[in-house]
């Protein structure tokens, strides 16, 4: 496995070793768990070379956000990664965004609402920082977590878009035995926080077991698990929409299914949590 | 030469074919005139196989601009390029944007001022546009004509700032025997205004006489050619500025050289030229 910091080198790298070769990348902002894993594991079995990108991407935290204290531990995600990864790429921001840097990606209509609106300029800074490295890349398919799903729909709209060469694989949520979705701010979380948390897992449980019991009214499943996280005294809520799980535009009734967004405020850190509410049990 | 409309057409054909090429793209709104010809011969000099895109982007015009009766003929375009040219793609606009088409490239910084500020809008659909392109074909080399100064900028800003591996190649303008520079616009000229029209290369010239006699000061040059343009009845300054080639920063004084932009409408047409004015004549 190379660690590589440098674009012309990763240029290099690739060109001299892709050739014949299917080549799968996973983009991640580092400080990995479970759930990294299991894109990275993925996309080793999918393809011959797999690149793994390590960047706290500046260009998609706010001002007022965790950017300075987002956990950072490269040689330990190095040795979680090793055997599923053949390169690691870990850019530094001066170098990946140069001082005179002014190009955009604006997914816009998805890149507003939800994560966008709580979080402005986000998803801009998401999409700019993915078609860059799908550009440094160019790997054949590009692994991405359900857990950020907005993250993936907008993703997924820029490459139908903007016509890129590469494959989405969205993979599901990994979560810890408990439910929590695993998330590197999970350990922003103190012990009462850490359960308190689980509010978002029995939120979408819930919300499943009403839909399930006939219930298709979005507004009343949303008032009914808003009432259900009050009675937790840590939890904030910052939005809670079902929604189409392509065009995310909100559903009033659920008629075959609906993706349910969740973000909630645990103390001061602010998780996310989604599902896909069906109106029948799979066989 | 083959003519293809849908892009999967395109990409199982550039798969088919491109092994071991090296591939060249000559973007244009076809309408096509010396100047393309001179990116569609130098692309096919340099290269094993040139894809020329014939496509009147909507996504580049203004509401009360000419999308509408911008000169179209395909097949002598087709006629025109036979020979440098093994592939033309010319896409329907419904095709190439769907109804729910909302992703975006913009080029802040490069892409307010001048043109941009004149067509509101207008680098965000040529950045959007190409970069599409780009990734539909994905050539090794692209050509644009330094006719639009600030479109070569902006694509070649955008290039750098999202790593496209691409390489541009921007070629010179190629003119008409009196100094007109080559547009598919010039077709809007009635007889007089093709005679006003010379008033744009009779700027640059004078201009440059101006920087080789001693003046270096902008605001002076561009006095003057606001008098000399004021004479011709039939022409309107529409911007006008000497500027860093690169930053399109406009400069006060001229130390090595600086890039004149000069857009003026003649009667309803409006016309864009620029040239490179230097300090000393080149040996």
């Amino acid at each position: 496995m190379k660690l590589i910091t440098k674009l012309p080198d990763l240029r290099r790298e690739l060109s001299r070793n892709r050739k014949g070769k299917r080549v799968g990348f996973v983009p991640t902002m580092g400080a990995l768990h479970a759930g990294h894993l299991s894109l990275a594991r993925r996309a080793a079995k999918d393809n011959d070379l797999v690149v793994l990108s390590i960047f706290v991407n500046p260009l998609q935290f706010g001002p007022q956000e965790d950017f300075s204290v987002y956990p950072r531990d490269l040689k330990k995600d190095m040795r979680l990664v090793k055997g599923c990864v053949q390169i690691v790429f870990a850019p530094q921001a001066r170098d990946f965004y140069p001082f005179d840097f002014c190009t955009f990606v604006e997914v816009r209509g998805l890149s507003g609402e939800f994560c966008g609106r709580s979080r402005p300029g986000h998803f801009t800074g998401v999409a700019t920082v993915v078609a860059k490295l799908f550009n440094a890349i160019q790997p054949d398919t590009a692994y991405f977590g359900q857990k950020d799903a907005q993250q993936a729909v907008v993703i997924q709209k820029m490459v139908k878009d903007l016509d890129m060469p590469v494959r989405v694989q969205v993979m599901p949520t990994v979560r810890e035995k408990d439910g929590l979705a695993m998330s590197s701010r999970n350990a922003y979380l103190s012990l009462q926080e850490r359960r308190d948390a689980l509010v978002l897992y029995q939120s979408l449980k819930s919300a499943q077991r009403m839909v399930f019991s006939g219930l298709r009214e979005t507004q009343k499943i949303l008032g009914a698990l808003e009432d259900f996280i009050a009675h937790t005294s840590g939890a904030r809520i910052d939005y809670m929409s079902i929604v189409d799980k392509k065009t995310l535009q909100p559903l009033k009734v659920i008629e075959k299914e609906g993706l349910l967004l969740l973000a909630v405020f645990i103390g001061k850190t602010r998780l996310i949590d989604n599902a896909v509410l069906k109106i029948a049990r799979s066989r």
